[in-house]
C-alpha cells in the first residue's frame, strides 16, 4: 500500500505535461473583451488609436487598468516616472521580483495591439495564477511602462538614465515629458527615486506583437526573441552646386540629388550584400532649394542600420563610406556624415529563451528564434536583469497603423506560453 | 582724275567695316553708370537686388527709366499691362515697328544684370542713333516688360494671353498681379487693350545675360540664340509601402525612395544618352512619412525636360516611361505621372540670327549659335513677330543670385552688336 502510494506520488510529480494539462489556461474571451475595452480610450474615427502618452486618453486608460489590476488582487502603485506597478507577493518576500509587462500608450493614429497585447497577457498571467490558486516563490510585479512610444521613458527611469534634458522634451501630448509624468501621477522632481537596483529583480519578461511579417508569413505562432537589434543612425549632407535647370549643360552639373540617389541605392545594396538579417533604411530626404527648375545644390538624408551586432553595422557603414568616396568623385559633390545616434543591441537571456521554447513545445506551438527589429522596454530592462521577449504574429506585419491587427487566438497562445514561462522562471 | 575719284568712291562704298568705323559706338562708362544707378533700387545688404515686380523699388526704378527714356527723346507711355513703351519715330510712320527691350524686375535676392543689361543696351541703341544722327526707316519702340520674373506677364499681355486667373495670382510683391499692374500705372480692367496686332511689328530683339556658363567657359563674346527651349514638366508619385525600418526584412520591402532614386538616375542617364543639348532635371523630392525609422511609402518628384524640339523631349520621356515600368517591377512599387506643364519651344528668326552674326563679324567678336535654356519675353514676342536674341557672358554662369555678374566690356560689345543688328533689320 505504502509502495503504491509512492508510485502514484512519483507519477504525479514526474509525469511530464501533467501539470500543464491540469492548469486552467488563458481565457481568450477575457483577453478579447479587455482589448476592446482599452481600444475605447483614444479611439479615432478610422479605427485607429491616438492614445499618446500623457494625453487624457492615456490617463483614462491607465485608471481603467489600475481598476483591473486591483480587481486581480494586485497592490498597485505609481512610481515617480509614472510607471504603474502592480505587485503580487510570493511565498518568500525576501526573494527577488519576477517582473513583466509592456505599455498602453500609442503612436498618433496607432493600433489596438502594440503594447496592449503585452499588458493584457501580463494581467492574464495574474488571473491564471489566481484561478489555478498558485502562489509563486518569488514576488511578481506587473509594470505598465510610461511613454514607451516617446522613447521608452518609463523603463529608462527604472535604470536611472532619464535625464533632465529628457524631461524637457515635448511629447506627442504637447506637454513636456516632465509635465506629462506629473499629469499621470508621477513626480518628475524625484525622478531618480524611480531607479531600481538590479538585485531587486530575478527576471523581466515582455510579450509583444511582432510588428513585422515574419511570423505571419511563415505561419509560426511564437517568436522567441534572441535580442533587440542595435540602431546606428547617421545624418548625411551632400553638397553639390545649385544651378539653373535650363542653362546648365548636363556634363558640368554638380547635382546633389543625383549623388544622393546613388548613395541611397548604395546603402540598400551594401546592406543586402552581406549575409544575415541586418536592415538598412534611408527614411528622410530633403533637397534644396527644392524647385523643379533648379538643380539641387544640397541634399540631406538619414541612414539607419540595425543588427544584433554593432560590429556588423559599423563594418557595413565602412563599406558605405567607401562607396561615398566614389560617388563624390563621379558626381562632383562633397559628402559629409555625422554619427547621430547609437543604440546598442540588447541580448535576451539564454535560459529564459530556453524556458519560452520549452513552454511552446509543451503547448504544441510552432516557434522560431528571431531578432527584434524594433525597440522595446525590454531592451532597457535587459541592462539590469535577465530578460526575455515573446513575439506573437502581426497580420501582414502592419503596426503603428489603424490597420494593425493580431488574432485573439494568437494572443491567447502567447498568454499560455507567457504564463508557463513565468512559472518556469519561478521554479528555477 | 575722274577715274581716281570713282575708285575712291567705290572704296568708300564697298570696303567692309568702313561704316562701322565711322559710327560712334557704345559708351561703356554710360552703360556702367546706368547699371550702378539701377542697382540702387531694391539693393540688399549683401549686394543682391530684391526688386520684385510691383514693389516700391520696382516702381521707383521704372520712374527712373522713364526719365532716362524721355531724356533720350522717346515718347513714353505705360500700356494697360504696365509695360513701359518708349517710341522713336522713323522716316515712314506707316512702316511696322521694330521693337526691342527686356525687363528690370528681379527675383528675390537676384542680381544686377538679369534683364537690366537688355534694357540699358536697348536704351544705348537710342543714344547711338541720336549721337550718330540716324533716323531709321521704321519706327522704333523700347519695351520694358512688366513682371518678367513672375511669368513674363507683360509680354503675355501683348499677346492677349494673360487670363483673369493670372491677374488673381499673388506676385512676389504680395499683391495680386492685377493689383500690381494697377500699382505701376497699368489698368487690369482693360488688360485686353494691351494686346498688339502682329501686323504692327517688323521684329523684336532682346539682349540678355546668358545665365549659363557656356560663353564664359569658352571665352566667346556673343551668343546668337537659335531658340528658347520648350519646357515639359511632370509630377511623379511613387507608391510603395510605409513600414517599420527595424522589423521589415530587406527582401520584402516596397521602398518608394529606392524606386525614386533609381528613377532619378534613369532620368539623368536617359537625357545624357541622347545626342544633343537637351537637359533634364529632378529638382523637387518629398518622401513620406519622412522619419529615419520608417521605410518611405510615398515619394513625389518633379521631372523637367528642356530642348528646342518638343518632339525630342517627349520622346525622351517615352524612354523614361519604359524604365519606370522596370523600376516598378524591381522595387514592388507603383509609379504614376502627371504632365503638369508644357511650354513650347520658341524658334528665333533665321534672318535676324544672320544679321546678328554679320554684326559680330564686322565687330570682330567671337560668337556661337546656341539655345536659350531659360525663358524670356522673347519667347512670347516670337509668336507675333520675327524675333532675335543676343546673349552676352555671365561670369561663372551664375544668375538669380547676388553673385550674378557680367563684364561691362561684354555688355558694351553686346550693345554694339545690338545697335548694328537693329540697323540691319531697319535696312532689310
Amino acid at each position: 500500500m505504502k509502495k503504491l502510494i509512492s508510485i502514484l506520488l512519483l507519477l504525479i510529480i514526474f509525469k511530464p505535461g501533467v501539470q500543464s494539462q491540469e492548469l486552467v489556461l488563458a481565457n481568450s474571451d477575457r483577453i478579447e473583451s479587455r482589448i476592446l475595452a482599452l481600444a475605447s480610450f483614444g479611439a479615432d474615427a478610422d479605427g485607429g488609436i491616438s492614445r499618446h502618452a500623457f494625453s487624457v486618453a492615456d490617463l483614462k486608460a491607465r485608471e481603467h487598468m489600475i481598476v483591473l489590476m486591483k480587481e486581480a488582487g494586485l497592490i498597485v502603485r505609481i512610481d515617480e516616472a509614472g510607471n504603474i506597478i502592480g505587485r503580487r507577493e510570493g511565498k518568500d518576500h525576501q526573494l527577488s521580483v519576477i517582473c513583466f509587462g509592456s505599455h498602453i500608450d500609442t503612436v498618433p493614429s496607432g493600433g489596438k495591439f502594440d503594447g496592449v497585447a503585452g499588458v493584457l497577457v501580463a494581467l492574464e498571467t495574474i488571473e491564471l495564477l489566481n484561478t489555478n490558486k498558485i502562489v509563486t516563490n518569488h514576488p511578481l510585479e506587473i509594470i505598465i511602462f510610461s511613454d514607451e512610444e516617446g522613447g521608452t521613458v518609463g523603463s529608462k527611469a527604472l535604470l536611472g538614465i532619464l535625464t533632465e534634458k529628457d524631461l524637457k522634451l515635448i511629447s506627442n501630448s504637447g506637454k513636456t515629458i516632465g509635465d506629462g509624468i506629473q499629469f499621470i501621477g508621477g513626480d518628475p522632481n524625484k525622478i531618480e527615486e524611480a531607479k531600481r537596483n538590479s538585485k531587486e529583480f530575478k527576471a523581466f519578461l515582455e510579450l509583444h506583437i511582432e510588428q513585422g511579417a515574419f511570423l505571419d508569413n511563415e505561419g509560426i505562432k511564437i517568436g522567441i526573441v534572441e535580442g533587440i537589434v542595435g540602431i546606428e543612425t547617421w545624418l548625411v549632407d551632400i553638397y553639390g552646386k545649385a544651378n539653373h535647370a535650363g542653362t546648365t549643360p548636363m556634363d558640368i552639373r554638380q547635382d546633389a540629388l543625383i549623388a544622393a540617389s546613388k548613395l541611397i541605392i548604395a546603402v540598400n545594396e551594401t546592406v543586402k550584400s552581406v549575409e544575415g538579417r541586418q536592415v538598412g533604411t534611408v527614411g528622410e530626404i530633403m533637397a534644396e532649394p527644392g524647385a523643379s527648375n533648379v538643380i539641387p545644390g544640397h541634399v540631406k538624408i538619414s541612414i539607419e542600420l540595425r543588427d544584433l551586432s554593432q560590429e556588423k553595422t559599423l563594418s557595413i557603414f565602412e563599406r558605405i563610406k567607401q562607396k561615398m568616396a566614389g560617388i563624390e568623385k563621379e558626381t562632383g559633390t562633397r559628402i559629409e556624415y555625422f554619427h547621430e545616434h547609437s543604440n546598442l543591441p540588447a541580448i535576451m537571456n539564454k535560459d529564459i529563451q530556453y524556458s519560452i521554447e520549452q513552454s511552446a513545445k509543451e503547448l504544441g506551438l510552432s516557434y522560431k528564434f528571431m531578432p527584434s527589429g524594433a525597440g522595446h522596454d525590454a531592451q532597457n530592462m535587459a541592462k539590469i536583469t535577465p530578460t526575455g521577449m515573446i513575439f506573437i504574429p502581426s497580420i501582414g506585419g502592419i503596426s503603428h497603423s489603424p490597420k494593425e491587427r493580431s488574432r485573439i487566438e494568437d494572443i491567447t497562445n502567447g498568454a499560455n506560453v507567457f504564463f508557463k514561462t513565468i512559472l518556469a522562471i519561478d521554479r528555477n
